[in-house]
């Protein structure tokens, strides 16, 4: 008999009545307060998926994080906004008894072939095996279920009190690992801890705002990709008035592009004197 | 006597009752169906603007266009998700009739001066004064309403059928000039024509689906930098199975980033042979 991944049981949702799921926040996925941001995030692409409604795949969410998700039971409430001929949006939130603790919207569509290119480089990077896996804090429970290898960016910056860039890439996939489909790469989106800590290379108090992920990948691409590592690269364009945003590009095998994302962080750091 | 501004017009509300405004599509900012996404997105804005509980100011905004709006009066329905002691969370519907052609989320928030840095760099650009004020074609009516002087980019790759990359840069302002604010910062984010048609020189049927608008400006920012040119650039970072990815930053006076923004847009043209 198999186990269940740590990832599919901290996803799971049962049917309570249409429009409406029950799930459990899962303490493998623990951040320092709630959940991991990017396991909530997954949670409501996969709520969607699950609906007997649901047209096609994802092509965007945005996922706004209202208040801090307690330890237990919560329910997730779909609204289908619009179906068109090949797409529909959605309006998504989760609660705890009356309070709406993430808000959210996404579009699904088919996604037929169509002309391809990409403008965006995938980075240079040593091969994943070449690389040691970062170690985290344990208090930061979530990061045990993902093998990140950084090429650049990592940690350790942090960790030596060094301020820097606030680029970085890293290679990327869950622990144990497991084929990649959109609820998992919609949390990649979210592995990077917050910019603002590599530009002062000390902790800040911060926490993402909103998130916005724009799928590139199909299923039947991400099926290709397997468990194989995801590259993943952050940098921040601003900080300023207690918010910066953060930018990723997931890139899979062969230079695939697989999502991009945005997030406007929130932080607390006094201006420069 | 000054008459308004039209896009002051375009975007004015009226309260009707709790969480609800009435607004009418202005021919000003006609787009060939429906009105400009960019002046539908402001609407929105200025509706949570409007809004007597509302705390601070703009942090991001994701725009779902759902279906097209058809020219005469609208409601826009607001609903409060959640204060917290220096943000707010909403989610806002367009409708008429019955039927949302548009559904959205907002986070707004009191921006306090923190440290504060900028890593994008802003591009390099012939001052404005010495750039020709592009023309566009009549049907496409909302682009009267701006002056726009491509650095870099602009439509005559279409009109040329030549093929090109995806990056654009141009000086833009409102036409006549009127002081920036929030609502106007955001219909900027949308001033570029899908990416999809100068990377193949021509027209191809495409419209943006979803548009996010992360804000880094202040009020008193974008009254600082007046009515002056925005430089505003925009590119692509990956076309294919029926959408791509079109992303914006605006810079104002002194090299400031204003804002950036990530949309998603749908585009119908065959994979090639």
């Amino acid at each position: 008999m198999t186990s269940a991944h740590p990832f599919d049981i901290a996803t799971e949702l049962q049917p309570d009545g249409a429009d409406r799921f029950i799930g459990e926040t899962s303490s493998d996925y623990a951040n320092m307060v709630g959940p991991f941001g990017g396991i909530t995030a997954a949670v409501l692409i996969r709520a969607i998926e699950k609906h007997p409604d649901r047209l096609g795949e994802p092509v965007s969410l945005t996922v706004n994080f209202a208040s801090p998700i307690a330890d237990g039971p919560f329910a997730v409430c779909t609204q289908l906004v619009r179906t068109n001929r090949s797409n529909q949006h959605w309006i998504i939130t989760l609660q705890q008894g009356d309070a709406v603790t993430t808000s959210a919207t996404a579009v699904f569509a088919i996604r037929r072939p169509s002309w391809t290119a990409t403008e965006a480089s995938a980075p240079d990077a040593p091969p994943a095996d070449t690389l040691a896996r970062q170690e985290f804090p344990d208090f930061i429970t979530w990061t045990r279920n993902y093998d990140m290898r950084f090429a650049e960016g990592g940690p350790s910056t942090i960790a030596a009190g060094t301020p820097a860039g606030s680029a970085a890439t890293v290679w990327v996939r869950d622990l144990p690992a497991r084929p990649l489909d959109h609820p998992a790469l919609t949390a990649l989106t979210d592995i990077f801890f917050p910019r603002i800590m590599m530009r002062l290379g000390k902790f800040v108090p911060a926490g993402t705002t909103s998130l916005t992920v724009h799928y590139h990948a199909s299923a039947t691409q991400l099926t290709e990709h397997g468990s194989g590592y995801v590259l993943a690269t952050a940098r921040a364009n601003h900080f300023g008035h207690g918010y910066f945003d953060q930018t990723t590009r997931l890139w899979g095998l062969g230079g695939t592009l697989l999502a991009t994302s945005s997030q406007m962080v929130y932080y607390k750091e006094p201006p420069s004197p």
